[in-house]
């Protein structure tokens, strides 16, 4: 699988996701090499505050593919995911998760704590972190920059 | 706030899920000793594998009120929530959750993780545990014989 590719559909989705005052967190998953949904953060637009990037594409993917199971599933994510999002992975049965960049306020997948893989869990996820980080993270500084600004 | 009653809420809510054919989990979220949602899981009924009656509960409180921070709100689960809605219920700023039975199987309120104290997170729940408990472990009883039936 192409990670580069598919985090770039991420990565341009959190653009759209910076543009409309959302932080740049965004989520793709594809299943088969083909990406079957992608989406970005909305708490800020829908006031829901479980529309993240990773829940609003689990329900996209699971909807596309009429499965609450997406057990042949990678997902994309910019930014390492919070504990509510690692958990709805694993209730997804999500096989793989890859991030471009660290969390260090909530991350669940290896930076504040390890919910993806945690031994007494019935279900573990696969990690791969750090691809197309630089990108990520000029995003994720644009972002902080628009936040203290006046 | 009457604990008992609003725990009869939510068990009156998973018999109703009960007769749906989804397991008894049920959640009352309250807000300044009046109701502002009342859900129970439809992961079956709709495929969406985040539809946990926690989230489900969260998102109709959020949409009522009109904002995605719950500070204000107390949650009845019959329940321990799992890590996806320990997660949400940080997310949304909940003040407090209160369940009836442990969860043994992915409890994360402290039965096999401790997601809702956890002191590297920046939010934390309050908890209080076994209001009602006998009712509900009946409930979750006859979810269980219903799944080993014939």
């Amino acid at each position: 699988m192409n990670y580069e590719l598919f985090m770039g559909e991420a990565l341009a989705e959190a653009e759209l996701a910076l543009e409309r005052g959302e932080p740049p967190n965004a989520a793709v998953v594809v299943v088969n090499d083909a990406m079957v949904a992608r989406a970005h953060d909305r708490v800020q637009e829908t006031s829901d505050p479980t529309a993240h990037a990773v829940v609003v594409a689990l329900r996209e993917a699971a909807r596309r593919l009429r499965t609450a199971r997406l057990g042949e599933a990678t997902i994309f994510v910019t930014r390492e995911p919070c504990p509510m999002c690692v958990g709805a992975l694993l209730e997804s049965d999500v096989e793989a998760l890859v991030y471009a960049v660290p969390n260090g306020s909530d991350g669940a997948a290896g930076t504040v704590l390890q919910l993806a893989q945690y031994d007494g869990l019935p279900r573990r996820l696969r990690i791969v972190s750090g691809i197309r980080r630089d990108e990520a993270e000029e995003l994720f500084a644009r972002a902080t920059a628009r936040e203290v600004a006046p």
